[in-house]
């Protein structure tokens, strides 16, 4: 099978030329500063067959408030289940690491999946133990939450795993070379690690937040999966973790499209350890929007990159929706016109094709006004607007100036519905080539 | 604007390599019997730039009983909006022509647009009074059904059209060339003309069918407008003519997906003269069901060829969903899996990806047992079933008999959900590069 997907792949293969994809290196993070309290490291533990790092931890010896989304489909993969299971019995507190392997995403594995996650967390929660401060825990709690991301259908190399954990504690630290490790242990199809920090000043007081993700496109050899998590050394309550991981990810990884599907293992978890110290913010305090909106903005930049290491993508596109008569008609608009591909592969074609746009407006549900409709491209060099579409009209477009404007890498499109005050921000990328080429070919 | 373009397609343009699509050729109808009592013809009227025909008027002198169903979409287009008033002031009878033009969809385009269509459906009553055979309606009352697809925003050329309705009048006929005339005239990137033909012995009379459809796929240069009509000698009562149309259109047009937008302009009409004579047809006649069936089939090939023209398309891919709680159950589980990217491209790449079926069936949104679902290929050589996933447990898959399978041009993917007595059939096909490349290019 594999000669002739290849011999099918390859004769089509030619499509992507050296130099027509944008150089994505300028998106990995040089140098960093992390939170404080939080040990990680990254390794290769042999699941994935080339040699490449596949396998993460994250560790906290004070313990975490963490709280987690799942996919929402309906096969959730042993590590889902898990992950969910152990959020649950300690109530959203008392984590302290969180296992990411790449390679083997132990999902439709049945009951023997949910015991390899199951010895998984366990073998990390027997590494931690002499290091965790908190240790008032019932034996059959676990402390550690689990992410997979590869092949489906497949078991876990277990006895693999389990030495890579070991080894991974061997090494593990706070530098940049330490996250940056970990990064990339969690990569598949991406063409680069995807990693940010930051530090925000609340009240007088400096917190450190940082974050990792990989990428969402189609992943070979199997399913796309979106994993990531984000720390923070902020002394934030069980709920307020909850709450701000809801509004981090709405704004962020619930905003961006790369091929509309959605796999049996996406999860985004988040972890406070208060090591920075100050007292504990909820969801009344006054430090409580300052940091929800840091964590929210660092939680967007890495949903961005996601967007820019889109399978093939050459252009980053921002559709905002406003003027809609609620947040669920912006909503569903922003991610109809972001899901179209008729749409994404006009991006690609760098073609003006307000057509297309309108039309995904047309069919997303929402309630529209056909003649309040507005569509413009506003560039991303700050140059003037270029209107498409006023109150549903179309205009006569400078074709000259579209050329331009498309020619970019990164380009906004503006849809105003004209019906009330909502709006939303989406964030997607063109459908090309090489889109195709990547998730035709398998296994390789 | 142009040139751009075509030097960022060009560069990716390789992708499609002589002799790697199946040939289409075959389904080409070589000849026909077509119903009595209609005239058909197609021409060039010049909206096209390319001397191209793009102008076809089916009519009968005989009045039609008529229905027909149109997009969604916010944004209707001017033909949309007549024919459907055109329906509603006839209740569904006295319709006696049917102009549907290619190369400008008169969409967006306000209040001039309306009038543009309305004349055009003036002029083909005029042209049309000295043949009908019932005159008694109201001077304001048009017998005219319009389709219009094309670039959307740009006003009709309508001193051409109206010009070219002259010209196709002069020629009509009922003739299997005739009707190629007008199957060619409503294509825009279609690589062949889609017209089927077929006669039913029902009740010891024979009826004749006959309909004609364009292509789905993104349309170059500007919208996915799926556009077609059949029209049968049967005497077949008003709503029945509405009832049969809502069955047929439900179990093929609306069964199938090429990339899952829909446009300002898809339209689909059903016309019965009664030309064949015989008693009128309710829905409680004797002949209702058998009727209904074969107008039903005749829908079903005429949306399986727009799936076998979809762009770029090189597979055939029936999806076929049973074991369903709930009719709504399996129609979403088979529409995802036909609009997933991720299912379509690995078609493309002959993999037996159930991983990214079972993807969509789990994000489907309905009620999913994950352990009692099931996913099979069925090959299309008759030859036997390869199991791929028997209630939730991986199959351990013979990887040279998959490929087998993959390499032929057609294939069956059978999903028993496990839960119910319901099912859902749809068609769908591949997502290849040629699909990124028509839809990228533009205008040209």
């Amino acid at each position: 099978m594999k000669n002739q997907i290849f011999s099918r792949v390859a004769a089509y293969g030619r499509a992507r030329l050296v130099g027509t994809m944008p150089d994505k290196t300028k998106f990995i993070s040089q140098d960093g500063t992390y939170p404080k309290g939080f040990l990680i490291n990254g390794v290769s533990s042999g699941v994935k067959a080339n040699a490449k790092k596949d396998l993460m931890v994250l560790f906290s010896p004070t313990p975490c408030n963490a709280a987690a989304v799942f996919t929402k489909n309906a096969f959730q993969a042993a590590p889902v289940q898990v992950s969910r299971s152990v959020l649950q019995e300690n109530r959203g507190t008392g984590i302290h690491a969180v296992v990411v392997n790449s390679g083997c995403a132990n999902a439709v594995t049945g009951e023997g999946g949910i015991q390899d996650a199951k010895a998984i967390a366990k073998t990390t929660d027997e590494l931690t133990q002499p290091l965790r401060k908190l240790l008032n825990k019932k034996d059959s709690m676990s402390s550690t939450l689990l992410m997979s991301t590869g092949v489906i259908g497949q078991r876990l190399k277990l006895d693999k795993i389990q030495q890579g954990l070991g080894a991974t504690f061997k090494d593990m630290g706070s530098s940049h070379q330490h996250w940056m490790n970990a990064a990339q242990a969690i990569c598949t199809t991406d063409t680069f690690p995807k990693l940010v920090s930051k530090q925000v000043k609340v009240a007088d007081r400096i917190y450190t937040i940082a974050g990792a993700t990989k990428g969402a496109g189609m992943i070979n050899p199997n399913l796309a999966t979106l994993l990531g998590f984000f720390v923070t050394d902020a002394p934030i309550a069980p709920d307020a973790v909850q709450s701000i991981l809801r509004h981090a990810v709405t704004n962020s990884f619930n905003s961006i499209s790369i091929d509309g599907d959605t796999s049996t293992n996406d999860t985004i978890a988040f972890l406070a350890n208060g090591a920075a110290g100050g007292s504990e913010i909820t969801s009344t305090s006054l430090e409580y929007e300052p940091i929800r909106d840091a964590i929210t903005g660092l939680a967007q930049d890495l949903a961005k990159l996601v967007v820019r290491d889109g399978e093939g993508a050459t252009k980053f596109v921002t559709v905002r929706v406003h003027g809609a008569k609620s947040v669920e008609d912006a909503t569903i608009v922003a991610s109809t016109i972001s899901n179209s591909a008729l749409v994404k592969t006009a991006f690609f074609g760098e073609d003006a094709n307000w057509g297309r746009i309108l039309c995904a407006v047309g069919y997303s549900g929402a309630t529209i006004n056909p003649t309040a409709t507005s569509v413009s491209f506003v560039p991303a060099d700050g140059s003037k607007t270029l209107k498409l579409l006023v109150h549903g009209e179309p205009q006569n477009v400078n074709e000259t100036r579209a050329s331009e404007i498309l020619a970019q890498e990164e380009l906004t499109v503006d849809v105003d519905l004209g019906s009330g005050p909502f709006e939303k921000t989406n964030w997607t990328c063109d459908f090309s080539y090489d889109y195709v080429r990547i998730n035709a070919d398998y296994r390789s």
